[in-house]
């Protein structure tokens, strides 16, 4: 059994879902592991992770209208020292993941067909975000 | 150290909380672990995973109540290709999650009294629905 | 690689957030592992866990205040068995998480700057509650 580590740079332009499943399979394939962990874990407060659809670009958009939504700007928040993009960043952060666990079988995430790796970008300008990836197998 | 995997595949027959403690505590005891992880992967973006109170059914209840108010169809999505229930379960699944790790102690999964493991199906008709089981240990 | 396991009691005195990243980091410390993963699972319903900033205090009344909003008292719910806090409390749950896992690089949690592990009691009366810890690497 051994590890392997690797940290993601990631430089988002927008509020959105940003997809990096392509770099992170490609990491995977890199080590040369058949069955193992990895663990995905964004360094961050005001961005996060989620694992979805992949195919239909609506449900992307429909996923950051909903949060948009459900984590409104201007609702009254107590800390708005960054702006008003700053508390629904925080909240948006809550109601979804910051680290996320796939196994790994036959030297592939176990990932569904339809399933993509998406960094959850929620402050409105570019920032540069990290993600650390933890692999474990052999 | 060492790791076994397993694929379960659970038939779901309406939209809900279906418990898999019993099979996946049942996994973990023939692998004859004293101490470990397990990590549990829902392979869809429809249905997602939960660990909630196993006692009181009205729990249950209220909870899938609750997906269904905070989360509901019919709300102007752009994506409804495959009908009124389709985007509200992409959305429930990000409000949830698709992983859960367990750590495992005297060969146990070191749940709580009240806790249970759910797969909770967002669709409205049945589905097959595959979750993989990761465990490492020794 | 090896693992180590450890219980941590926790003391709530009131709903909200109570900040345990220093007990976690002093466990780490003492493991001595240089790279590695912690899982933190907290064996309880109307409790989570989760990663939030760590600097402002603001932000945290924001997230109690937005928890207590989306998830209010006195919705009507079937099962009120321990009180009005008590469904509410299983909502608030099931939107964060009871497990967490973070990656170890040199010795040290990899959190982002201004990450902190919290647990986030949501019952209004006092708790004992217990979060397991479980490390693996080498």
């Amino acid at each position: 059994m051994r590890q392997a580590t690797e940290t993601l740079t990631i430089d988002t332009s927008r509020q959105g879902l940003v997809e990096v499943t392509t770099e992170i399979a490609a990491w995977i394939s890199a080590q040369g592991v058949g069955t193992g962990l990895l663990t995905i874990f964004c360094r961050h407060t005001s961005a996060s992770l989620l694992i979805q659809e992949n195919a239909a670009r609506e449900v992307r958009h429909d996923i950051e209208r909903y949060f948009a939504q459900i984590a409104p700007e201007g609702a009254g928040y107590a800390h708005d020292d960054e702006g008003p993009d700053d508390m629904p960043a925080h909240l948006r952060t809550a109601l979804t993941q910051v680290h996320l666990s796939i196994p790994v079988l036959r030297g592939r995430l176990a990932l569904g067909t339809w399933q993509g790796i998406y960094l959850f970008e929620h402050r409105r300008r570019p920032h540069r975000r990290e993600i650390v990836l933890h692999l474990l197998g052999d």
